[in-house]
């Protein structure tokens, strides 16, 4: 069921963006409304570049998500913020170091596997280092399997991985595995290494939050 | 003032990885004593590939932070720890859209400047794509500085930039600018666009806790 919200949440968004994809998941666990404003990130050498949209995020990145006269821009910083101001389906864990161990895992994925497999980093290797589709196909599948090949020893090695990554009930990591699960998906890694990772992913996809945020799910998708 | 901890703090560290850095500073800011455990980066491959060291952190990155048993990875995810169990000197600011302005900020240089430029990728840039040595800094260069113009638009543009990042007291933002802008003077980026970043990082160098953390006044620097 959706909360209204009274003055408005809108997201800044793109179909295959995987930090958008994650907001949206972090909106949909706590069944929060939101009005998405597609931003398509390489029509006409990218909409996210045009003044109107820099004016709203300086880095010319997805996803912005305003609300209550905020604008907010980051995935993680987004996804703390809504944990604080609508508490309702906790993303987090209630204890300090099962919070951390949570943020870890989401930052192992949001800080060193996407940002270096993302568009305006394939773009530099294709136009400015002049670097063959294989190559930037190699890279890419290069930072998720060094990504993924840690995130499942870690995953292994703790008790407090359930169901989902940190216990039976869906979280921060997850919402950042699953966009990235994703990009695997369409890139053609091997994932049969990652038996914890699948697992988890197969629980996720049971969950109308997580398919409903899919990108083929969104008004922009191609 | 050193605020002893009864089971004690422990930090892997590097004297030049800026993730290390952020956590010294942080940890020096709380005023937490902790001993530094260091993990050479570079020589003999790398002691972060030991075995030892994946044991703890199978990203094979630094900083790791042990305490209260607790096995800790990723800097930011450490910073939130030490927050919730060491609140004293708040990193963060008290209302959500300010925790989400400094958060966003710090995930700026964290997720979208630092982790394209960090050593693993430096390495398969020339090791595996055979980028020359111009080519390289050019690479580390474009990505400081893309990031950095964002970050000297968004400091401009808002009301809550004061003496640091966000008001008088230095926070996570601070904590997450000081070190790339150690590694933007190492690698000669020109910091004259960025009179805003320069002015925060001269006041967070007046402090005890920013200077202390710095890479050449560390044990394992060379």
């Amino acid at each position: 069921m959706e909360i209204p919200v009274d003055d408005g949440i809108v997201l800044y968004t793109y179909w295959r963006s995987s930090a958008a994809y994650r907001v949206r998941i972090g909106l949909a666990l706590k069944g929060l409304a939101f009005e998405s404003r597609p931003v398509h990130l390489v029509r006409e050498g990218g909409e996210q570049h045009q003044d109107a949209y820099r004016g709203l995020n300086p880095q010319q990145l997805v996803p912005t998500l305003l609300h209550d006269g905020h604008v907010l821009t980051q995935s993680l910083a987004i996804l703390d913020y809504l944990e604080e101001r609508f508490p309702q389906v906790p993303l987090l864990p209630a204890d300090a170091a099962g919070r951390a161990r949570v943020r870890a895992l989401a930052q192992l994925v949001a800080c060193d596997i996407h940002p270096i497999n993302n568009l305006r980093v394939m773009q530099y290797l294709e136009r400015d280092l002049q670097l063959p589709a294989d190559a930037r196909t190699q890279w890419t599948l290069h930072w998720m399997a060094e990504g993924f090949a840690a995130m499942e020893t870690m995953l292994a090695a703790s008790g407090e991985t359930g169901t989902f990554c940190h216990g039976d009930r869906p979280g921060l990591a997850d919402i950042c595995l699953l966009p990235q699960m994703y990009n695997a998906h369409r890139f053609g890694l091997d994932l049969a290494p990652y038996p914890i990772l699948r697992r988890i992913e197969t629980a996720c996809q049971q969950l109308d939050a997580f398919t409903g945020a899919r990108p083929e799910k969104q008004i922009d998708a191609a």
